[in-house]
């Protein structure tokens, strides 16, 4: 156990989780080993082991520190706000370094529980926005909605993530519309329909 | 390079592939290396060295002796066949071992050229089979096709992969249904009509 309050010790562990992190974005997770890590890091493998003595929790904590580039906060009118945001998850989803991160994290999770709670944080930040991003529309007249609002993600995000990593291509704009007309009905611009005489 | 025409090369070949396949489905691709294996299958770690230098190459040969229980043939009427194979699916897809080598196949192929075409291999068999089906239903005027026949296995397959493994739940009959749905205008039960006076 190393102890927290040394400044050593607290410079060494930021420096090997900075370097895990990257390791894990430019490599994938296998890269997550004791050698690798010390050697990127520029410390000893007694540090690395000191500080975490499993590659899995140090795993844990380099994925911690990675901020995910997915939703923001919802916006009116819902649609178009969707509409990009789907676009720049599918986007985000063909570099190796975000599709590697989000399959670490379900592939990690079947097994670990650290993992599983990490995974669970992230569904529930998404789906979160996702449902009130659709009680907006809902609000605003937008869309009769039809589908179950905690299937939302299943519904937008699982096409997405399949076809940028199973079917290893990218997404098209045609692809997201059918995805968002598949959540019930949307009724056009109600705003600019409303102000007409 | 061992020598493949040695009977007891061979017998420690399949052994240690053997040794590899039961680690990677009890658990998962991080249990893949030289010691493990070698422990696992009661050879030295040189033996499986002398076989596969890189662990990576053993990962890709493990894999390719593991069959997935996707979707048999399709059959008419095709709607109970999509649903009875999408559930079985599903539930294939709760459990960790059958969810992490279809995640390690798409974790794998964003930087691995082998495994990536075992990713494709696995992706065109499963959306071959989904479009003959649909082909099948759309000639026994079961369904109007709405989606494109390209995008099938990420309409159907994309949201249970995500929901079994990121949201972690299992996949109801109403989810399948609804996804079933989404692909077009279904016509209830043609044969039956037909008969009808």
């Amino acid at each position: 156990m190393s102890n927290p309050t040394d400044p050593r010790a607290a410079r060494s562990r930021a420096a090997i989780l900075v370097a895990a992190r990257s390791l894990l974005l430019d490599e994938g997770p296998a890269a997550i080993t004791h050698q690798r890590v010390a050697q990127k890091a520029g410390v000893g493998r007694a540090t690395v082991y000191r500080h975490w003595a499993q590659p899995g929790h140090l795993l844990h904590d380099a994925m911690t520190g990675i901020e995910m580039p997915f939703f923001h906060e919802p916006e009116t009118p819902v649609r178009p706000w969707l509409r990009s945001h789907l676009q720049r998850l599918a986007d985000a989803l063909t570099t190796p370094q975000i599709a590697g991160v989000l399959l670490t994290l379900m592939q990690g999770a079947l097994r670990d529980p650290a993992i599983a709670v990490q995974r669970d944080e992230c569904y529930e930040d998404i789906s979160g926005k996702l449902r009130t991003a659709l009680a907006l529309a809902v609000a605003n007249r937008e869309i009769e909605l039809s589908a179950d609002p905690h299937d939302l993600s299943t519904l937008l995000v699982g096409p997405i993530l399949y076809h940028t990593t199973m079917q290893a291509r990218a997404v098209s704009p045609q692809l997201i519309e059918q995805l968002i007309d598949s959540l019930g009905e949307w009724h056009e611009d109600p705003a600019p329909r409303a102000a007409r005489p």
